[in-house]
């Protein structure tokens, strides 16, 4: 098949005739087509590269070579369902298990984060005899209707949506933004406290708790990194209430975190989820995730006589390409190369935040980072058209950068985890420019796209 | 990787360590473990060959080369999320939307069954206001938790599981088993009044109908085939209560009845659902699916203003394995193949009824065929034991079958499209076979269990 069948022009027209409208497209003023990748880059059917900070699914580098192997050699000797026997089923199951705490030892393969999720929810639900679920502010879980319901960052983009009577939305642990700022002493506690408060009303008003669930770092609700110590004390609070603690990694897992293979594990040792959900980076693109519980809970699932059956979840192509993008991460160092790479990233942006008012926060951990603009440091006034601005900015320099959070006035870092210090320059570099260029001609993104057409 | 890497016994310890057990495995007595397969064909660790009369989801057979071409060149190329353009995605949206009536020409792509039902039910609520959903007894329609809802088929099986009130449950149309069978004068007609008369309760009761959902021929719940005019007059009923109709085709699509590309068609030209999901062997085993709908319930649901994004659905590999699947359905005219093959088997097997006592009904079209056990021809009482002692018999001469409906006495035949008329001639001597020695030492299941440990 040759990289491109279609005009540009045309392709956006079969795509507005045949794809759902309510799929978007990046940059939809002038999207762009790209036809090929390989590491953190991509190239658009004129042969243009593109450096690619956004797309943490390519976790091991764009179209791995390792990983396209092991896909199309499995593909060509077996690819059926899991009830029959296979050896990658239980192989891959034993290396994910190897990667964390032990009593986390019991794996349901399925193939979307949505899946994984829906099937957290489920377990708990079942372990529990609870219905009641607690979710953070702003939080994105997944697309299917039971995490529409557990996801504010989805339903308050909706003008008729209601929301569940199960679901209770807790602050976002958000040091810079949120409720609880970097002065207050203890705001780990604080924001513990909130949910401890959450459970009381939650008993009052009769419901039980089924589970509490969060990302272990929230993306789209803005790169917000929870004060250690959270998880812990909320994990407490919800356990008292017989509830379980479900820890979201489907975007920030997978070493990106670069000190650890989890990103729960930021919160110290002595803290372990009860379920963790997987997804994206697991297979580096190819359709599968995973949900990995306690005995407990699995033999709760299982005493409710019913079958769970997932048709492609754990097939043999998908387990041959999970281990081997495990294999890859370990044999090019890539968590040890997000920790350098990430920390040099850091600092560089650190010093656009002392040139830049615009610039508010700086915060991150490995591969996974946030810059916050803000119009006013004390009002702290997000700057969602500067952010919008940014974007399109570096697109015409041919780097792929997003803005997301609340106020979508948060450029998020994300990129394939080979990304490299000379990356880190380039895109900050130009970060740098547009900056500068913007304080001395402050016009704003919808001036930019009256212009642009 | 080589094709096996663990005894048979390891594989089943670690399985049990590390796997869900509520994730069941064919023939738990004795499991198989299959390491390869080609055509219609498995083999074990031992290089024993299997005829295989299941996997449906193997639609053009086994790792087809031409998919896996397909899929490997993709990989190699680009692998991404939709919100970059690429003409793989509009090409086979295009081509999907070909083999359907005119007014369905809208899709959306995810990555399994259970995500295009769960889509396709946001849809209904979206278009039509209301919530209130019809379904059939014993369907099933998935595994995440709305769909659990809306199949009797699961939470049947669960103990504690209590009805949602928004689901309401319309007799099968089974024209065997169910409330009007083969002599009544006009069953299409009685069992599309049992849906008006179901929504006249719900408007009752203050409900408010979203959409009726069926397969178009029911699978799990036991290869029933609803009498033609059915549907026409169910949709009627549902579009005069402000809902839709939704055809799962998950199972029973791309060709597979011989007639006609879809199972809905059967119904006749004047039937189009509102929306159709397919599944499955969509993609002969690699994780997609895909929604189709209307215009009109696509612009409704966009006004929500709430973004569907499906992280892996729609990516260039998928869609570039899928056009390959329907390439092959062309190339080798499977559709044909199905039609000739599934006459004959059925013909094969309506002889095997004249011959023996304990089969009551054969049903089928194209490569979609029931055979169900009773005991008594008048009583219909389900010979559910010696069903699965022809399971079992049948998988010691190697060849898998399985049984299903909700009596589990339905053996249901759904192979590769490439099966054979040799094929059905072997399958059905080895029935044969089976029949005539249980009709000798009518031993049972159970028996079979305790001596086989
Ligand atoms: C944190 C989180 N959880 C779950 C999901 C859902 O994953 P998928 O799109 O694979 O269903 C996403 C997707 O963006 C996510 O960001
Ligand atoms: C009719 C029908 N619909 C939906 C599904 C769900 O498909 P999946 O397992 O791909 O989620 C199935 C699976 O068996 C099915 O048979």
């Amino acid at each position: 098949m040759s990289a491109e069948r279609f005009e540009k022009k045309k392709t956006i027209d079969l795509r507005k005739k045949h794809i759902g409208p309510s799929c978007k497209i990046f940059f939809s003023h002038d999207p762009i087509k790209i036809v090929q990748a390989k590491g953190q880059y991509m190239y658009d059917e004129k042969g243009q590269r593109y450096l690619d900070c956004i797309n943490n699914v390519a976790h091991v580098g764009h179209c791995h070579p390792d990983v396209v192997k092991a896909g199309a050699q499995q593909m060509e000797l077996l690819n059926t369902n899991s009830r029959f026997l296979h050896d990658n089923l239980v192989l891959y199951a034993q290396r994910l298990q190897a990667t964390l705490p032990d009593k986390l030892s019991v794996c349901y393969f399925v193939n979307s984060g949505s899946e994984a999720n829906d099937l957290a929810l489920r377990l708990a639900w079942q372990y529990t005899g609870n219905k009641d679920i607690i979710t953070l502010d702003n939080a994105y879980h997944g697309h299917v209707s039971s995490l529409i319901d557990i996801s504010p960052y989805k339903f308050h983009q909706s003008s008729d949506a209601e929301q569940n009577q199960y679901v209770h939305v807790a602050p976002s642990p958000d040091v810079y933004r949120g409720k609880y700022r970097g002065e207050h002493l203890d705001p780990a506690t604080a924001y513990a406290d909130e949910v401890k408060d959450m459970v009381q009303r939650v008993h009052k008003k009769g419901g039980k708790i089924a589970a509490f669930i969060a990302e272990s770092l929230q993306s789209c609700g803005g790169q917000v990194i929870p004060p250690q110590g959270y998880f812990q004390q909320v994990a407490q609070h919800v356990r008292e209430a017989g509830g379980i603690f479900i820890a979201d990694e489907v975007q920030v897992g997978f070493g990106r975190v670069g000190t650890h293979f989890w990103a729960f594990q930021l919160q110290g040792e002595d803290f372990v989820p009860d379920i963790v959900t997987m997804g994206k980076p697991i297979g580096n693109g190819h359709p599968m995730s995973c949900v990995v519980t306690t005995k407990e809970v699995a033999e709760a699932f299982m005493s409710s006589g019913m079958e769970y059956f997932n048709t492609f979840g754990g097939n043999p192509v998908s387990c041959a390409i999970g281990m081997a993008v495990l294999d890859v991460i370990v044999k090019e160092d890539l968590q040890g190369n997000a920790l350098r790479v990430g920390r040099y990233l850091t600092n560089l942006l650190e010093k656009q935040k002392e040139k830049h008012p615009l610039v508010g926060d700086i915060r991150g951990r490995g591969l996974f980072v946030g810059l916050e603009l803000v119009k006013d440091r004390l009002k702290l006034t997000p700057a969602t058209a500067e952010a919008q601005e940014v974007i399109y900015r570096l697109k015409e320099q041919y780097i792929l950068l997003s803005a997301d959070g609340p106020h979508r006035n948060v450029l998020k870092f994300k990129p394939p985890m080979c990304f490299t210090t000379e990356d880190a320059d380039l895109v900050v570099d130009k970060i740098d420019h547009v900056l500068t260029g913007m304080s001395h001609f402050p016009i704003t993104f919808f001036t930019l796209c009256i212009t642009a057409g």
